[in-house]
């Protein structure tokens, strides 16, 4: 079932949401089959007029950057009680069957195809998804350095770039699945050695 | 000049090596200008014959991941009474002018947005160049491990992962320019977090 198919449920005039939806449906369409994006190419799918999808989405670079967030949420804050190694691991892999934080690996390589092609739009992606996205676990992150768990010079930001690079290097450079228990093995090793260099050692916490 | 023009010294029938330059050339304008590489592309543009070409190049994947190659060289081993991080650090970084170890930006984002698009070619690529290029590093690692100043459980293939990871996170995911000397410090900062991780601590060392 598509995305529109699921918030269609009235006769009538469509609402304001039916049409975002049909719209995003389409545009997800179009990027998953793999074909150019372009308003005309959304108002035949979507079957919306061009005038409304105008109205909604002035430039094409939101909208792709919105269709790829599709099914993405952004994820709960990390409990601070609990072993944040794990959780922050766990966060980054979203489970085996897709690649990085719930992404069917098709989509996620089509993202980054689209990235290459339009630094726009990665930034675009960049500011109004993946950076909200990291949020949650750097505020953990920086709790923790608070409480002395964690190196006292840490930027947070910077650490998230370490532990996510290595996930990144195994689908964009080794074209390798995340699905592979191989894989995910080295991810975590790495993972580990990047830990090991983030935690107080006794007498360095501040 | 082209890589043709630098090699087409003598007149007469073309040397191999002529129409290996003038292929790879060919190739790889077609990939800087952003078109599709297919072979009918290729002899247009290279005015090698079509059948010179398949002599040479059974297969386009190969031609692609060797002309994404060109001016690009496996690096001198590392030298083992030196700095190593550092010396590691400036062989990921290539210089400022550059992304990753002598790339121009274009032709890198161009190279990722092919191997997103074929993951053939993605592989390809990894086992004729990039595995290749990695491995100095790798055995330079190995050789510092054994030395007992880097811990004596790591694997330098899972060391140079984390360590790469963090440049290719800054390129794909954020869309910056290591050209950036805050990107560039961003990067470092994460290099020492994780080479931090690395280092064997008195009595972990074996």
């Amino acid at each position: 079932m598509t995305i529109a198919e699921t918030v269609r449920r009235r006769p009538g005039r469509p609402r304001d949401e039916d049409l975002d939806a049909q719209i995003l449906d389409a545009t997800l369409q179009l990027i998953d089959d793999g074909e150019p994006v372009t308003l005309g190419r959304v108002v035949e799918r979507s079957g919306v007029s061009r005038a409304a999808l105008y109205r909604r989405w002035p430039s094409l670079t939101t909208l792709v950057a919105a269709a790829l967030d599709i099914g993405r949420t952004i994820p709960p804050e990390l409990p601070d009680d609990g072993d944040l190694r794990a959780a922050i691991l766990a966060s980054l892999t979203g489970g085996h069957s897709v690649t990085l934080a719930g992404y069917p690996e098709e989509r996620f390589r089509q993202r980054i195809r689209l990235a290459m092609t339009d630094r726009t739009l990665q930034k675009a992606y960049w500011d109004s998804h993946v950076s909200r996205r990291r949020a949650g676990v750097e505020r953990a992150l920086q709790r923790a350095i608070h409480r002395g768990e964690l190196r006292a010079d840490l930027d947070p930001a910077i650490c998230f770039d370490l532990l996510a690079g290595v996930f990144y290097y195994q689908l964009v450079v080794r074209g390798d699945r995340l699905t592979d228990p191989a894989v995910m093995q080295r991810c975590a090793e790495a993972f580990d050695i990047a830990w090991r260099g983030m935690v107080a050692q006794d007498g360095t916490a501040t």
